[in-house]
């Protein structure tokens, strides 16, 4: 089993050299990763701009190629380039120091790699562990990451599906279960601090508190990981409403053109 | 109505300059965008550094807000802080200086603005002309935003959709009606060119080609805007695959840690 390992926390963080050991137990590894931190940074990719492959050693011995662009950029490079010739059997991103359920799947780097490796054709997982805290234990991460690989490596995913996995940051024993769980109606309530620079001039930076809708819905992947379960939910990247679709054709909106001053 | 409208392209671009002279004949606007080309930005946000907004100025008058950061920052601090406490109607993210269809979706800072206007709960429209020709004529495009402004306006659009909206890049009168579509399947066929700097060092550029899988389906965004027809897609941004849920619960997943050795 050949895997392909990218985040977007970095080649150098903790979480990805705590999947990558692991991993290597059981599977041929190859990281291609950014060489900066990109959390929060979507589906970038660099198109205006060129890109540049960098090994990277860690305690003497070379760890991965670094890359100088956002999470798309370093799968792209891997799958297109640096691996161009070797199969794939799987990709996995992470492991995220933080939690990446509901309204920030739409923001997070480590789903895009993820969502690049699957619209590439190759079964990809995000895996992510749900805190924010300094300094977590990936280790119970890690070895869970290696048990859903072979499940994966086994059973394959459908084409343009790939698992986001949140683990929840309590030690193992205090962990319920698996629940396969949908994308969870929680937002950011957020805000802008207006501040002063040390020049008099105003800046304005992001903050704000999480409010999670769903209750106690365990199908919902942010109370499922609040709950101490390991929730996997499956994503596409086919954003189509179907639903509205149908709707909309009734509404009129396609004699639209009709109502148009044609001068 | 009072509508903000937003872009990827930068606050100096021809498309958002058409977009708002039109729409200024029949609703107060404010501009909040871009200061620079964000092409290809997908859904990032900046939360590890501070925003800053100045005022713009086209043809000796203020045009809008110019935000040093994404089209979906710019949303955010447009509605969080610039208009804090004035009501929003609608948001047109536009109009785009190239395609936005397909796999194109997810990369795009154009759609990116106008989801993240549709997790704020304002109905919200992306609109694209599919051109990447050089200084294309945004005129028919933007009079027909303000059409379909009217139309949103008036008919609402449920909370969490939003419309993708591509418009062919001819002549009015080549225009063959208006269809409402779903995301087509169509792909990059990308790979990077391996090139050496003036200092000998190697870089790799990003180059492809557009493959559209949809052949001859009317339904799908891409043919659709291929045939002439203006394509409005209803998309959404909860990712769950919901057809897999049933099929990995019964796949076993959830018992995996059932395999896992807890030592």
């Amino acid at each position: 089993m050949h895997i392909l390992v990218s985040n977007d926390d970095g080649i150098n963080s903790e979480g990805i050299w705590a999947l990558v050991n692991e991993l290597k137990k059981v599977a041929d590894v190859t990281v291609v990763a950014p060489e900066k931190q990109m959390s929060a940074v979507g589906h970038a990719i660099t198109v205006q701009y060129p890109l540049r492959v960098n090994p990277f050693y860690k305690n003497g011995e070379f760890f991965g190629y670094a890359v100088d662009g956002t999470p798309a950029d370093a799968v792209k490079l891997a799958v297109k380039a640096i691996l161009k010739d070797k199969k794939i059997d799987l990709l996995i991103s992470g492991i995220n120091h933080g939690t990446n359920t509901s309204i920030n799947i739409i923001y997070s780097g480590t789903v895009s790699a993820a969502t690049e490796g699957t619209i590439l054709g190759i079964p990809s997982i995000a895996i992510s562990l749900a805190t924010y805290a300094p300094n977590p234990d990936f280790t119970f991460s890690a070895k869970f990451a290696v048990k859903l690989a072979e499940f994966v490596f086994k059973n394959g995913l459908p084409r343009g599906t790939l698992l986001n996995v949140n683990v929840p940051p309590v030690p193992e024993n205090e962990i319920k279960g698996v629940r396969v769980t949908r994308q969870g109606n929680a937002f950011w309530d957020d805000w802008f601090e207006l501040r002063k620079d040390p020049n008099g001039r105003d800046y304005y930076w992001l903050t704000g508190k999480f409010v999670n809708y769903d209750q106690e819905d365990l199908d919902a992947d942010h109370t499922a990981v609040q709950n101490n379960f390991i929730s996997i939910t499956p994503i596409h990247f086919d954003l189509t409403n179907y639903k509205m679709i149908e709707v909309l054709k009734n509404s009129g909106l396609e004699n639209l053109l009709q109502g148009l001053d044609k001068d």
